[in-house]
């Protein structure tokens, strides 16, 4: 924490994570300047002490930081080019969600209108933002990650900066999302498969949550095996995980269930048994998965 | 707990958790016998008091409690067709893995044979068995659990009987795999996109602990709204996970790496999307899933 009185803040894009960004800025003390398309939602911020501006160009004149949260990166575009003059000697933070190239595309677009860029990746729902389950990941250059670390401290929790390259944020962003729905759908599936044998997702629930308590553990044991190569087998293997897989899927079709995302996985599972791995521990796929189909 | 004496358990087949089930009974003090069709599998139990059998029918008569434990229900029949007579008026104990479907037939074998019959799933792995963390569930006659809880007791942890559909058990075993296997297969395809991103899965691991932590939460959340049909969404929909799992895709076939798995679960998404219910909450996905592909 720093004495230094809270530096005004603008904020383009007032969805959901918008309006938790710009509320956090007011609840800390930043003199707060949001701007939306659609000027409505502003509302609730303007009467918490928000300025509204009437344009992005405007907004973005009234601080030495703007934040930019839309849905993708087509839309940060057109928000941020009418307003490429006003930024430019400013620095713009990207908190949109998109992937590695587009963030390191943007990031190039920012350096060649002499715009200083962070780009960031939150990774909690809107409801974290400004307490302490906030967790937002930022990359590009350190020099501005300095300049604005105690004001992004702002929005809550966790803000680590991930290194130079500006895509570095995006890519754990969708490293993190691929964990995240991956399991999801895992769930809703294993739910509609207990239902179809007369199990309420509420009965199985208990259960799934002692399995999904286990994952924690077994992510470090996967990395560590990933990182050093060696794919050495204890407890159980690529051929044991494709015999229980092969009963899901047996089980979930003979309730007319979609099995699409398991099968791909099972085809996965297949190559690297064909290939000779079928005694190896589970963290091998890695590898099968990063060769290609 | 009882006063009484530990009562003879037999146990046929002896994998790796096969072991460790004879090995949790001997430890708890129960004369065991053990059967399988490699003899010298039973060394080390049988330096540790248990007696080996020639035969699996010699081995089922030694006890009123017979455990079977092998790779799968064609192996069971395998293994328990030829022990039969010696199986009638005593008790099996399936602990082997299979769909609900197979457990329901098999104990239709053992209801024709005057053989009691129980199924187990074991939901932990091979090193659990007679500890605090070991969970096995039984489906079967609940005078038939009742009868053989206390022994069962030896195995460990928790043993939950959950009705007397003798396919319940393996239900809550496959869409527990499920939940598992899907999981697991999420986080190597994240390690193979992290890294083609050059970043390394320890890099990565604290990261994606974080969001594996959280599902343990929305397991529930994601079960009542599954149960009382209600996909209001509150701070995320379809749409939006579809967004999300859209840039994952895209980031990791720029890397060439093969995702299947994220495709067909897109597809999902995408039909959910199609019928209108975009923004609804994912809960919902549980019914496209019912609904078939």
């Amino acid at each position: 924490m720093t004495d230094r009185e809270p530096s005004p803040v603008t904020v383009l894009g007032l969805g959901p994570m918008g309006r938790a960004l710009a509320g956090a800025l007011l609840a800390a003390g930043h003199p707060t300047t949001v701007w939306n398309r659609t000027a409505g939602r502003a509302d609730a911020l303007v009467s918490r002490g928000a300025r509204r501006a009437a344009t992005a160009a405007e907004a973005v004149r009234a601080s030495p930081l703007t934040l930019v949260c839309v849905i993708d990166y087509a839309a940060v575009r057109a928000v941020v080019e009418p307003a490429a003059d006003a930024l430019a000697g400013r620095t713009l933070v990207n908190l949109t969600a998109d992937t590695p190239e587009r963030a390191r595309a943007m990031a190039a677009w920012a350096g060649q209108r002499d715009v200083d860029y962070l780009d960031g990746a939150i990774m909690t729902p809107a409801p974290t933002i400004g307490g302490p389950a906030a967790l937002v990941l930022y990359s590009g250059a350190e020099r501005i990650w300095r300049a604005h670390r105690d004001t992004l401290a702002s929005l809550g929790g966790t803000a680590d900066w991930l290194g130079a390259d500006p895509g570095r944020a995006a890519a754990h962003d969708v490293a993190l999302l691929d964990v995240f729905w991956t399991a999801m759908h895992g769930v809703a599936h294993a739910f509609a498969l207990a239902r179809s044998e007369g199990i309420a997702a509420g009965d199985l629930a208990p259960y799934a949550k002692g399995i999904a308590g286990l994952l924690p553990d077994l992510v470090d044991d996967l990395a560590r095996r990933v990182d050093s190569g060696d794919h050495t087998a204890d407890v159980s293997n690529i051929a044991s995980s494709a015999a229980g897989m092969a009963h899901v899927v047996e089980a979930a079709e003979a309730h007319g269930i979609d099995s699409g995302p398991l099968r791909a996985a099972g085809a996965v599972a297949d190559r690297a048994i064909r290939a000779g791995h079928g005694g190896e521990d589970f963290s091998r796929l890695t590898q099968v998965y990063a060769a290609g189909a």
